[in-house]
Formats: structure tokens, C-alpha cells, sequence
């Protein structure tokens, strides 16, 4: 069955089409930085053209597509997306794309979509109940129950950068306290590393993003900081493993999974080192003994969220 | 459809005859304090056969036995349950039982059948994701996802207790650290209570317990110590509900649950005020604005883990 995912960010949306297991096209663009809704439904169906171009098809030869998208979904409306121009009221995506296309559309919670990439076609084949967590700018979460998405009685489910690991600690980008997002991602790394700075800190990632000529501390970023031996990114960068452990064992021990995915920007760039230190920092906090779960790496690197979608999509051909 | 359920407990067994949803027998049994798991067995089959006689049946009027037992069950076995004698070591509780009964068997764990007792015929009903928890001696949670009990891959699902809400913080039972059950479980807290007591603070519980002649601060001894105005035990319930509703809101972050049922013999003791407290300590905590979940009291009492596994046993008729 031949099927087209879609992964919509707040950078870029990315399109595969998926012939059974294999991909066998490929498309990017640029997800609108400004405009309206209608901007980006319109970006939306050109990435899916490019990718059916890519692959030497045209869309009457595929049967539905998928999309993840960020924000809660809700049948086939999304909202509460603040990253996507338009996307942080609720409306429905799944008509609008329908219309554009001509062809039925699945959508899906991106971390949800990435998490059933790994699931079916990367690192956690063979398993029932797993959570994936991606660690990047920010931290998300995709469950796994039974075999099937677990997408929550509203669409909000895997909130797992909202764990809360520390009542009254550190503040996280949404504004509540203690969650595993404050600690963890690397908008928070960042502003965390702003505010040593200016407290007088020593800290060279502000020099490596000059270099790099990035507006942001992306994870390359944070990756050169630490080989110059950066402390302070040393110091950041333990506390979101600690963050991580914690939050990620509560997952497991209310679960019970089988299996936990590590993958996302982050993680990619630190490698097997950053998996082993979250698996030793979840360690003591699981309650199965012997813990019965294992981690593995993220296997789809940036195309897991566009693969997944198009594997829900044939749910709906 | 009629079926019988039995509840395992550490000091109790008690058992109903479910007639479609109604009990029409009741009967109840101390648990022995020690002997093997043969006389674990013996009792259960008898503590079904005087509910069977309470309904004036015989066996031959039901067609199966669900039994909620302590412990971590996988098909039709059970162990890891330090309250039972002869449960710590796995065995092959179901067949056991079959063969005392001549009726199929369904084991399920205690707190999950307490959870679907309360999803099908008590403060859940309507809703397709839940998490019961219950606040005693310990502090157990048990899911209903997607409108079916979660056991998680191991059987070893719902360890609401063993969430990581402080590392580094008190410790639980268990011998973890920073786990919810570390503050908010009966046990817990009367162990806090005697580490205050020997530092030498004030405190009526121990009075209350030798008045009441308990061996242990019961729910029924907290209440009183709290009804004579203790600080001690006040700030020791303010503890526990502030760690109960970090754990809850952490559980409801990642899986975007409908309902909280929240039951147990402490919470039952301090009644709609306790419900509202809890609720009110998980809120600030919640990822969804407005939260999209509900807070209600379970409404089985003592006999929703009986007729929870009774309501399973009908998956083995």
C-alpha cells in the first residue's frame, strides 16, 4: 500500500511516500513564518507534490496521507499549536488538506506520528508499549499502548516534557514549575545559560552560535560547546539527563513499558553516550527489580514524524 | 451473566456473586498471617463458596472466578507480593484455583480490579480513560485506557506509588527515593510520624492508636488525631496531598486522562475534602488550560476490587 506522510514543524514540514516499508520519495519546504492557516494548508499540499514528483507518481497512485502536525488533535482539527502561523485556534486541517488533495487525510499529533515510525519501522520493532521520547528544542512524548497510538481522551496525550519532577523547581517554557521540559530542552538550556551568563557564568556557547551563525543554541551547538569543555553546558546538560531519567522512569513505572526510544536533535548530536547516561539516570528511580525495560536510539532521525504519519494514513485509505 | 470476584488483601479476602450488576452474595475471610500459599489457596475457595451459599447458590449457578490479588500478575500467575504469604515467588495461582473450584479463572492485579470496578459500576462510569488511585496503607493506582484495564507489558502497570516526585527526596518503602508512596501512603506517614515523635515533636497519633487499640495509625486514627487539631499529622496529610497531586498531574499530563477516581480508606475517612484537596493540588500542575479533567470520589468502598475481578472474570466465561 503506497501512502504519503507529512511532518509539519515550526521550521520546516517534511513529506515521504511510503510503499509498504520502504520510502521512496522524499520532499522539504520552508513552513511559513508568517500569514494565516491558509499559507500553510497551501505549503502543506506543495510538499506533498514534491514528494509524489520525487517518486515519480502522481496522487491518484496513492491511497491516503498523514499528517503530523504539532498541538492537539482532535479528530481531524488541530489547535493549540502557538508554533505554526494560525494553528493556535482550533479548525479543521484534515477538511482543508482533504479538499487540496483530493485524498483522505489522517491526522495525528506529530510526537505521536514519530513515536509510530519507531514503533513499526525503526527502533522499537517488536514491542507493545513503548514511550519515545524526543529531546531537541524542546522535549516530546509519543505512547505506544497495545500496539496502537495512544493519543489521550482529548488528543494531549505524551505531555511528557509536563511530567512534574521538581513541585516549586525550575520554570518551564509554558510557565508552570518543575515540569521535565524546564530542564531538558534547548530553548530552556539556553535561557538557562543566558541568565549564568550574565550572573557572570564562564561559557562559551554564546561565542560557538557566533561562529556557527546560528540565532539559536541548536544542538550542534551545545554539542561544540561541550567537546570545548564547557562547564556550564556540562553542568545543563547533566541536569536534562537527570530531568530526563526521573521523568522517564515515572513513564515506565505507571506504564509498565517495554521499551523507551531516546532520539531528537539533542540526543542525535550527543550519540550512544547521552542514551546510556538517561538509561543509568532512570535506573534507580524504576521499581520492576530487574527493570524489565530497556532504551534504545531513535532509527528515523528526522524522517520518523513524516514515516508514521504515513503508516496511520492507512487507517484511513 | 453471573460471576464471582474475590478481593486478596494482606489481612482480608472478600468475595462477591455479581448478577449482571448487581451483588447477591457477600462473604469475607482473614487472609492467613502465615502458612504457605497452599492455605492462601484453601482460604479463597472457601471465602467464594460462603458468598456462593450468602447468594444461596451453588458453583454450578456461576461460570467464573476473577480473583484481584497483591503482586504482579502475568496470565494466570502471580508474585512479587511480600503481603501474601507464599506470593513473593511466582506461581500458578489461576490453575490452582480452577482446580479447587472447577470454574475458569481471571487474575488480574488488586488495584487494577479495584479501578474496574469503579470504571463499569461505580465513579467512572461513562468515561474511556481513567486512573483510580487509592489511598490506604500504601498508595496503589490502577488505569482503565481506551475503556480496558492497562496492565502494562509485564503485568506491573498503575505503580502510581512509585512516581518520581522529589529525587533525592524521603524515602519510600520500597527503598527508592522521592516516589509519591514516601509521603502519602498510611505507613509512610506513620513512620514519619515516629521519626518526629523520637526528635521530639508533638503528638497525639500514638495516643489515638493505644486508645483505639490499633497496632498500627489506621485511617480511622489519623482522622481522630487530625479532629483534635494534631500539626503534626495536619502537616503530614498537607504532604501527602501536595504529593499526590503532583503524581496525578504528572499521570494526567502524559496520558490526557478524562478522570481521576480517588478512593482508598484514607481518603475515604477525610471524606469530599480530602477529593477537593488533591484536586486543587494537582491543578496548578496540569499541562491543559482549562484541564480538561475531572476529580470524583470512588464509590464502591471496600468491595469495588470483588466486583471489579467479578466484571473481568466474565472475560474467561
Amino acid at each position: 500500500m503506497r501512502t504519503i506522510g507529512i511532518d509539519l514543524g515550526g521550521t520546516n514540514a517534511s513529506a515521504v511516500v511510503l510503499d509498504d516499508e520502504r520510502t521512496i520519495g522524499h520532499a522539504k519546504r520552508k513552513t511559513p513564518a508568517d500569514g494565516g492557516r491558509d499559507d500553510v494548508v497551501a505549503m502543506l499540499a506543495k510538499v506533498a507534490r514534491d514528494a509524489l514528483d520525487d517518486a515519480d507518481l502522481d496522487a491518484t497512485e496513492t491511497v491516503a496521507v498523514g499528517v503530523g502536525t504539532p498541538g492537539i488533535v482532535v479528530g481531524s482539527t488541530v489547535g493549540n499549536a502557538s508554533n505554526v502561523p494560525g494553528f493556535d485556534e482550533r479548525f479543521d486541517l484534515g477538511a482543508a488538506l482533504e479538499e487540496a488533495l483530493e485524498l483522505p487525510i489522517r491526522l495525528v499529533n506529530d510526537v505521536t506520528a514519530a513515536a509510530v515510525g519507531e514503533h513499526r519501522l525503526g527502533g522499537g520493532v517488536g514491542v507493545d508499549d513503548l514511550l519515545a521520547v524526543f529531546v531537541g528544542t524542546g522535549v516530546g512524548g509519543g505512547l505506544v499502548l497495545r500496539g496502537e497510538p495512544y493519543e489521550g481522551a482529548h488528543g494531549g496525550a505524551g505531555e511528557f516534557g509536563h511530567l512534574v519532577i521538581r513541585p516549586g523547581g525550575a520554570a518551564c517554557p509554558g510557565g508552570r514549575r518543575g515540569g521535565g521540559a524546564a530542564y531538558a530542552g534547548g530553548r530552556a538550556m539556553e535561557q538557562a545559560a543566558e541568565r549564568a551568563r550574565v550572573a557572570g557564568t564562564p561559557t562559551v556557547l554564546f561565542e560557538v552560535m557566533e561562529e556557527k551563525g546560528k540565532q539559536r543554541a541548536t544542538s550542534g551547538v551545545f554539542k561544540t560547546a561541550l567537546e570545548r569543555g564547557d562547564e556550564l553546558v556540562a553542568d545543563l546538560i547533566d541536569d536534562a539527563i537527570e530531568a530526563l531519567g526521573a521523568g522517564i522512569a515515572s513513564a515506565v513505572n505507571l506504564l509498565d513499558l517495554d521499551l523507551v526510544v531516546i532520539g531528537g536533535g539533542l540526543a542525535d548530536k550527543l550519540g550512544a553516550q547521552f542514551l546510556d547516561r538517561v538509561d543509568a539516570a532512570a535506573r534507580p528511580h524504576l521499581f520492576r527489580s530487574p527493570p524489565a525495560v530497556e532504551f534504545v536510539a531513535a532509527t528515523l532521525g528526522d524522517d520518523g514524524g513524516a514515516v508514521g504519519a504515513a503508516l496511520l494514513a492507512r487507517e484511513v485509505a
